[in-house]
């Protein structure tokens, strides 16, 4: 069950308007590696996982937290939109160029009314299938870890587009969680596999005797760069501490497929003389 | 540029015809996390990252491979919808129950004729948003990785859905392709710390010094869970070796946000008095 | 700022698994009037009005207690999908029938590893297209009203979807809020309007003698069905007190559109005569 | 079955070309609320509905008046496009300025040699789940009237946006027309309660006494902005005339949920010790 | 402009329920290839044609009758759906098994109340992004005349999947007008030729001294298939009239590419020591 | 199976950075008619085929050179990515005008960090619904007939929006090969029925005698454009030869739907009186 303040987790206020930048800012709003992605991602994990617990308790609360996020930046997106002018002729008086202007999210004006919502960059609705829940946590705390890598990197990246000494200090806010949660997950990692929770493959308990021992460990060159064996993961100690990798060339070991004709009731292009016959039988047999 | 050969990678051919199998099969092609994802998601990064050598040529080679396992499914969809009937009436002779057969995919018969198609179990499309290549490698190999977990993760859960032996040699070989390539993402992520391409947290080179220490390794939490406090994210040493967790309950710093009256033009309902007077004003600019 | 607890607003547990009915049960959390939906547009609508107060106050309270309708039938499908057999042949034992069993969703068992997910019953994923936050109360009011009666609609087809009383339990209680919330959204339309915040039409501040008179009150048919000008939308004083409605045939008042022939770098099919000219003009250009 | 006639419901001609305007106007063609959500909307609802009469006769009335909208707008965005450049050089002539030129949709050149589709103003496909046919007229109406205040929002934003007397006056139509159709939707809501056909809450039928009572009038605070409960949705006469509003804190009177852990052979992440024994039968029962 | 009548264009009634049929017949209603999509095809390529005269006034006439198709499949699945039970349990006096009863789309009944709606047989949305008017006649008959093939494929899929004689009537009448459709397309490309308004290739007012005569009728081989170059498409005259079909095996013309290491601000993965030196002037740059 | 080398296709490089064009150019690489379509689409078809020889051999030959065109556009949109600036102000030395800045794709930047992606020049991402692989070779072959005209068609028209001669280069080598496909599936048609693989209609195996003569060569006209009856898809012999043309008025030869009233568990508006009784029962037998 959750509950809600109206104060924000952190604050921070642009200097002025900027709609092109509030189109840019959607994109760690409502794009596939935003904060609505990880606060429904972490939420339904720990809804889903079916071991009560440290684990459990971990991802409600960082769930939680990333909601808080999404109201920072859903109102970091509103103030930049401020005053945002219907019409380009309006824009003489404000401090982004006209040529930036024209840059906007048509959306925010007409659809929002200068309101910020769950979409990306180019406006480009949220999807459900953005969230992972896997119900195996060592997948899903990998996932995690790299979407916070992936949620810094862009948040950086916005980080040099704007000049708003407001705007960068919630950009240092969330660029510091991001830096806080890689650490966490990555820790969490650790923690499972000194549970005995899980280990490396994922999923560990799959019988290691049903995979196929000639290509269990063998990087597969299927490409003419020479440099691609010359990485770790073509020689030395597999990380599974099973054995050493190899590498080979890629080889069609499998016959040349001959699916038999189809069912002439589906009318696909079959065999010449035989799906002819098959075809007289299903125009026969309709008459 | 890529060339073809007709035989397959591996070869596997199915013990019989098994429309409800095809569906599920779908879901490891084109869904999320299926070969379509992975295939794409290797090649794109290889394209576009800015560094020669090893890293790029390791990249076409998988996501090349990866190719291979997308025509491998196809072939083996195709074979399962082998005579599958255009009707359940038909499918009396057949080794699967009726319950079963009521569970294929429309879809394989009435749009495909018979054949797999870049969708998902359900029968959704496979989409773009599906693959990420952002140009930091540590950022993705780590998704590569728990693409490779997740896939695995999937493939085995389908090996309990088959009592097919040709099926399931299919299944054993991608299972043990995906414990490959887990190892490689992970031996790969070590290479570029040691080449020093990139380390914790990710991007490594925006400066650390923009960030604010209050944040930067708190456990925040939101929960009344009280167990998330216990596992090592909330204390001892971070893995970026700059320090330890701590952690603390989630606190409201900002203020409430009080976002200024909209532009009448937009007809947002804003505050009570000053509105209306605007409104007025937008009144009489437009007789 | 968003805070959590684990117990749940309100507890109900289903006396058996029920796949199928799992599958049914995302419709109401994943779909188009789903939960998450409800959850989200309310939290948008507060965040982006620019009126503070009772309306926005009001807004942040609903959209939280969402949330936690979100919650409780993830934790309900979860439990509906406890024990769900990979296979149609592990069913013999379970209190569904086979035929039914059939109709689960894949990706319950194949994805989410027995969890629920933001998709729809048929596993489409949530999008964001499905909120709207524009601004203007009025006119979200009312889509909230009739999201609401849409919700409790779909809930109350579900209530004869299933014999389990634990399900049938947790089904009374969204039935009574979505009551209740259509309750408090046809208030807060009467209190705007006694406020003066808005009225009838939506927008009320845009000027009214902008309208053409001889098309604001006519019901214009254009069908052939003779009792559609026989309800009171074709006489009588219409609800916003302006005048009484009339009825008019259709009628085409405009030209026949010709557009002029397109630019010839564009390649559209044009005039015959003209255009021949223009791509000649294009070649030699070109040249 | 329909019919068509060249010419236009209402005429308007723009009076030069304006591709960044032609972007903007695609939102109410065929973003969310535009003419192609009404139009399918209300069509479906007319051949859905199971009551034959002056409801059904109505639907195919305004439904099919909403195609000739389609039109219209297609064809005013057609001529805005007229002579649109393929390049900013191009530009020197004409009405819009270069930064206004910057903004137009890159599809309508490069897709649509310069014509209108179905698609929202950042190009986002119009979408078959933006429109609502549920069997229930009630709820369905609400939903009307609703769009027609979303529409009548976002068309008179876009008066806003222009200076081109041609496009101001279709505008002025469109805004006319909305006018008219709240007005068309409200009358047929209070017309269906007056022939008993439904009422509050929606649906009607369903029987109150399976609701719960404590939950059924009271508003529930789940966040602490004090003014939420001073409206009229807290206190005095809910609208269905059963009972007064109250309000109530949100409390959790459900247990924390504690999920069985999962079968093995999903390789969900289970119970420390339990699990371990489950997973080792299953390596047993694979070998 | 559009008026409508309330008769159908043609009628036929089922024998009985058939909620699985209900589920597949969408496809042609709702699918990439159904019925609203050679609707909206045709009227927004006669909106949008720059042509007048008599292909314009055939695509008017013909997406006006696609229309009405609409309509009479929408009532078919409606009647398809007529007293489809809420529960398996209630099936027991209909005429299909159990296990198509398992078979249906479950928002047919929790979201329509028995009604069709735009999305195809698995329930995913019919999107506007499948229909293209792209300006060019010659381009979009052959994409008309190949919409109508894969209609009357999937249509006549679909006649051997029900024995119910009303539905095969309407699948008859819907064949044939598939058929008519497919005729008239290719007479009307012949026309087009005729009127000298386009030819082959598509567009064939761009100048052919503008390709590359080595690439311009060489068939590439790419695969190992030695069949390949057997067909007409690699050796005898081209449909063009413009020279001989030859063919060639693929190769690589270019060089490898060598993109430069991107700016430091975007944070990707670089040249080894070069971007060293320009993360810490962006560091630098940052104090 | 594939294999890779790592040198291009064809080479171009461009004479500078150009983001707006990138974003241009993402059409053909990712939009509904671009490479990732044909690519997939004829890679599907040859792989569900159920016909050996040389039109599967043919199939995956060119699907796989389309791959290799995918990768020779991602490498074009990367190299004019390059150096793209994060901010308008870093601008002044780039060969695009400011105007045309603000037009590029923000994601370009944020998500891919100067890297192309599977979207269209919009940024929607790209969808598995754009390829078909029917199962029937005839059908297939026209679609992708049309492909290479629409492909072509966009193509030709970048080539006006660029002056970069690099670039040019490019485009002037997909045009050519545009050129040449849409000569290899004109051939390929006219081979399939020079095999006796497939006719017109398609499919031709299904009997002509289950047609309705009266509407098997009528063009319908439902539109009062009068010229839509003098092209010769009207009058003359038919594509077929198995009849000539007429024409006819749509005519409504069917009755006016009247479904029956729904099942009161579904809360569908019905009839009057009679619904009014069912609906006491519903709620009696609840009780």
């Amino acid at each position: 069950m959750f509950t809600h303040q109206k104060a924000l987790q952190f604050h921070a206020t642009p200097d002025g308007p900027d709609p092109a930048f509030a189109r840019r800012l959607q994109e760690v709003l409502g794009g596939k590696w935003g904060e609505m992605t990880v606060a429904m991602q972490y939420l339904y994990q720990g809804w889903n996982t079916r071991l009560p617990g440290k684990y459990r308790d971990m991802l409600m609360a960082i769930g939680t937290e990333e909601l808080s996020h999404v109201e920072m930046i859903t109102n970091m997106i509103d103030r930049l939109l401020d005053k945002a002018p219907p019409m380009a002729a309006d824009d003489s008086a404000r401090n982004t160029t006209t040529a930036e202007y024209a840059h906007h999210n048509p959306q925010h004006t007409i659809v929002n009314g200068g309101g910020a919502y769950p979409a990306d960059s180019n406006g480009v609705p949220w999807s459900g299938a953005f969230i992972t829940a896997s119900g195996n946590l060592m997948a899903d705390f990998h996932l995690n870890a790299t979407a916070e890598m992936q949620g810094r990197l862009q948040v950086a990246r916005l980080f040099h587009m704007t000049d708003d000494p407001g705007v960068k200090q919630m950009i240092r806010f969330l660029i510091t969680r991001d830096h806080m949660h890689q650490m966490q997950w990555l820790a969490a990692i650790q923690e499972l596999e000194e549970d005995g929770l899980g280990g490396l493959p994922v999923p560990e308990a799959f019988p290691l005797e049903e995979e196929f021992d000639e290509f269990s460990r063998t990087f597969i060159q299927a490409s003419d760069g020479e440099q691609a064996t010359e990485g770790r993961w073509a020689h030395g100690a597999a990380p599974d501490g099973r054995g050493d990798f190899r590498s080979a060339v890629i080889a069609a070991t499998g016959e040349t497929p001959e699916p038999p004709p189809g069912d002439p009731r589906l009318y696909g292009t079959g065999v010449l003389e035989e799906t002819k016959g098959l075809v007289e039988k299903a125009k026969d047999a309709l008459k």
